[in-house]
């Protein structure tokens, strides 16, 4: 079988246990965060929008310039806020809060139409208008998040109530949209729906999801165009609306056309990832061509170092390339997150560190920094520098980003491990246990133990019935020089067995083998492409997968005035217990002395220097302590 | 007499002829600009608005969300322009023009009601709304520059209607405004009408407009609120405005407490420019403590280095000290123009090159700029940093920039010399000629041959119908080191003379008697104050009192890739005939080689340099050629 013939899928999320560094997280979400996200539901007024025994709460949130309200989205926020329950309850039994999303659920059964439509807008607010605006309205959109709580809790607690109401909305999808006589051949102006679909499929193992969800894909950006005629119909003036483009969805030409990344980076990052599910699925060559190409469009000319995408907030989304400020940046939590789906997906067809890599770094620096360590609060945006007026909020009139990290936290174990047949591949380090099995029947159990990402020494314990043959593949990240791998004991060459970046140890494998994987964790320069305007002269210090960055409690103001010399000082790592046993770094740098520069606002000779004690900490903590100034990207000797 | 007791003030704009750089400006306008003025003031429905034979224009631009629309201001649209006709046709007779400007003086005449009132919004669109809302209105704003505009045609032409018509008007004022039974204790939201009244005063000779303008000073921001009560009084809720805080219009406390500078940029100008003017006419110390205090707030954390003001779009004013964006500075030309006001009234109680060096920088940097080469299209903001997109347009909805950098162009003779009793200043350089007249009667003639800015050396010729004793101040600014001067061909030690930066040469003068001053013109590095966290790592070059920057159009793109050498090299000037002659300046600095970079967006080594060679403009004719990006503060080695 050829290499790109393989099919990779995620393992389930009940599949893994974690404990360590993304176990601390999971307590905090399983613990805090899922009830919050349900308190906050309600008290917005979602429980009662799909209630039909009270009266509907009208529209809520007005109408914004772009001709639709953020509530029209309410499905997706509680579809993602049961989804995190959902993956919550194998981490924890909860009972009160899985009554809560049980009772939920039994709103959405009464809530839903004969013919199978669930949509809480469009059955109790503008019932007139569905599928009237597929650009705008997020009708399907909202279906994708209920379809993945309903395979997360399906998967979590036995129960298909929800399962069986998604698949009968799926079925009657299947009616309304193709190419058939009276069939609308269209798709969502936000993309979700695809990989919904395929994780409809491939828990109710039906077929026709995945065809479904091809079918949005092949058809979005063909001609004639979908969202053109459908304006028509429905009266409106088709070039009139919020965006302009449709790059704005990706829907500007045929997904198979597209190599550059535009518009909307959240709707981006779902599309991507439901095509890579779709190439995976249907070994389409011609999907992975573009997304390969518009891989390499993002991570080479439109990415934050933190895996942040979408730099402005006018169209929550992409700009010109290199266009990357750091104190304004958007970069949506949600973005990340997508990325993190997209860069899963595209290990469908074989690991891959070019994609794992990106995974990571947009897992830890992107994606994490929007929840708070007590799980209480979270960001939308995500700066790369803060003058301190930027912090962490309860909520957000359009709060998607809570729950979106929440469940991939909760979920984190399936995209750590991927399996293959007779292949086992390891994306992302982190203490665990993960139990599978392969095509020759063979039950595997893994142990990692492992203090990473803080320490790079990984231990795995290879639990087995009975001996079996099975290639076991560890990610070797590339910024890992020097990192050294033994099998039992037996010190392997780790570039003899790289492929793809992967260290693929294929063996007979007995119960209690052991491999020992040390990732040397060595704080780094990093430097922007000069044509990133915004971190010119500047430089950012990563540890392993880690984004560092200065904060005032620790440091004082002025931290644009911290200057790194050319050659990175030997620092010492320090344990804080206030943010969960981090490791912080502490060591000398330069620093301008703005105290004895005088009264002048500008002058012929520049500040004087000292060096200067300086402790930077894991970007994705910031804004836990004492709130001040942040910043990432400092002053380059 | 005491030092601070001395009133200098400016001469009038028809005492000064000027040739060399500001002739060829004052020619752009003359013959451009002004009639460009009137062309889109009158297309835009301007003239309509005041003409009462024709049917009101009604509500043209919608009223926005703070409460009012820009139409409400097109009476001050057409004073400036007026005044900038006014100044225009001391150079250069133009019948047609004049005709124009006498049809609209007309028009106003016929629109003045009966007791003095005149307005074209609240006379012909919103009558029952007079007086009602001087915190958002701009009545007396507009009445401000109507006034500024009738002092101005009047010294141009001689011809009194307009400046009849607004004494009618500020009699009226008179008699509305004032702490006695029925008047009302108020001012304008938009100051302007401080500093007309002054005008007004000085031209008339009648010493009830200066008290109605130190009535307008003393009343702003006293206790009552004058904005509260009179927003209860018109039933509004004296909280719920668009800015929210009295800070907007300089009205938080009374000015004489003021001593950090806020709000509204161009409306903190204005203010302080009069609360100037009320301090060198009534010799009042506390204002001048409060001005200084201002002064120095401005010039040591707020100000660009450009001269430019106000770096937030959002209030068009001032946000944080030391808070100074490149690239999305808004910086508005008025704003500097104000500040070219504000500086030349600072010196109103003596010369000091503390407020004159300011008053060049701003004029050159920030206030130039504003205008095109060709005097056909305008800047509202100023950005030290473009990524090409920004470029000047040919008209606004509020087109408040382009008559105000037109009329200070047209009027600059007046900002470069003041004359006190038997002192005469110059302020500033240009080739040009003066003639005064001092206290004791002598007519003196001042001939300045220069091509300065370009080049620093300046010859003066006095001419004298009989011997005089009088000083002559001349400014050495600040960053003159090295400065020289003779008389008659004997030189002078500069230091010995100097008094606050000025040269005073007291002394018997003759017919014929020379003065050679060389300032000389050395490119210079300027680093910021370290808290300037957006220049943190850089350095701007200027030479002489011109800011340079450098454009795509001379360096290709990727501006952000040059780097500054710590010795700055040797340049060599060039005289770029396409840009009137400007010195540019040839050097080679370094760059980093983005081209070799490769394709990676971060890596751990920062990118290769090779030697470049760059070229300098001066700021403030950037975007007069292809268009490009544009860079002040580059790269520090």
């Amino acid at each position: 079988m050829s290499h790109k013939d393989r099919q990779f899928r995620p393992v389930t999320v009940p599949s893994v246990t974690l404990s360590g560094f993304w176990g601390q997280w999971q307590d905090a979400v399983s613990e805090t965060t899922a009830a919050i996200l349900l308190d906050r539901c309600e008290a917005a007024g979602m429980i009662q929008a799909i209630d039909v025994d009270q009266p509907s709460p009208g529209v809520v949130i007005p109408i914004a310039p772009w001709g639709g309200s953020t509530q029209m989205f309410w499905d997706s926020d509680l579809g993602k806020s049961i989804e995190t329950i959902a993956f919550s309850l194998y981490r924890k039994p909860n009972p009160e809060l899985e009554a809560r999303a049980d009772a939920i659920i039994d709103l959405y059964e009464k809530l839903q139409d004969k013919d199978g439509y669930l949509n809480a807008w469009f059955q109790r607010v503008q019932p007139d208008r569905r599928w009237t605006n597929l650009r705008d309205h997020h009708e399907l959109y909202c279906a994708g998040h209920l379809m993945e709580a309903a395979v997360a809790y399906y998967q979590a607690t036995g129960k298909r109530k929800l399962l069986d109401i998604m698949c009968r909305y799926a079925d009657y999808m299947l009616t309304v949209f193709g190419e058939g006589e009276g069939q609308m051949p269209g798709y969502d102006g936000h993309e979700e729906i695809e990989l919904a679909l395929v994780k409809l499929a491939r828990v109710t193992g039906e077929p026709k999801y995945l065809d479904l969800s091809k079918f949005f894909v092949d058809q979005r950006g063909t001609e004639p165009h979908f969202f053109t005629e459908e304006a028509q119909r429905d009266g409106r003036d088709a070039s009139d609306f919020h965006q302009r483009t449709y790059e704005y969805g990706q829907a500007h030409q045929p997904v198979r056309d597209q190599r550059k990344v535009v518009g909307h980076a959240v709707r981006a990052m779902y599309l991507y990832s439901g095509m890579a599910d779709i190439a995976t699925e249907y070994r389409d060559d011609s999907l992975t061509e573009a997304l390969e190409g518009l891989w390499d469009d993002l991570t080479t000319k439109q990415m934050y170092i933190t895996g942040g995408i979408g730099p402005a907030a006018s169209n929550e989304g992409f700009t010109d390339y290199f266009d990357l400020p750091n104190d304004t940046a958007y970069a949506e939590t949600c973005a990340s997150v997508g990325l993190v789906f997209w860069a899963n997906r595209m290990l469908g067809r074989g690991p891959n560190r070019r994609y794992a890599d990106v995974m990571e770094q947009a897992l830890y620096n992107g994606a994490l920094p929007g929840l708070a360590l007590d799980g209480k609060t979270f960001f939308y945006e995500n700066p790369l520098e803060s003058t301190g007026k930027h912090h962490r909020w309860t909520w957000h009139h359009c709060p998607c980003c809570p729950p979106n990290i929440a469940r991939l936290v909760t979920s984190i174990g399936s995209y750590m491990y991927a399996v293959a047949d007779d292949e086992i591949a390891i994306h992302l380090y982190g203490e665990s246990t993960m139990t599978c099995e392969l095509a020759n029947g063979s039950e595997v159990t893994l142990k990692q133990k492992t203090e990473y990402p803080w320490d790079g020494a990984i231990g795995l314990e290879i639990g087995l019935g009975s001996p079996a043959r099975f290639a076991l593949s560890l990610r070797i990240p590339e910024w890992a020089e020097g990192a050294t791998l033994a099998v039992n004991g037996t010190p392997v060459d780790v570039s003899s067995t790289l492929i793809d970046g992967y260290a693929r140890l294929d063996r007979d494998w007995q119960d209690g083998d052991r491999v020992e994987l040390v990732l040397p964790l060595v704080l780094r320069p990093q430097f922007a492409n000069p044509r990133v305007r915004q971190d010119a002269g500047r430089v950012a210090l990563m540890r392993g997968p880690l984004v560092y960055c200065v904060e005032t409690t620790d440091n004082g103001d002025d931290l644009n005035a911290i200057v790194v010399p050319k050659t990175i000082p030997e620092g010492s790592t320090v344990m804080l217990p206030e943010l969960n046993g981090a490791v912080a770094i502490d060591l000398t740098l330069q620093r301008e002395d703005a105290g004895r520069w005088g009264d002048a606002l500008y002058r012929s000779r520049p500040a004087d220097r000292s060096d200067a004690r300086v402790r930077l900490i894991p970007y994705h903590l910031w804004d836990n302590r004492t709130p001040g100034e942040m910043l990432v990207w400092m002053q380059a000797d």
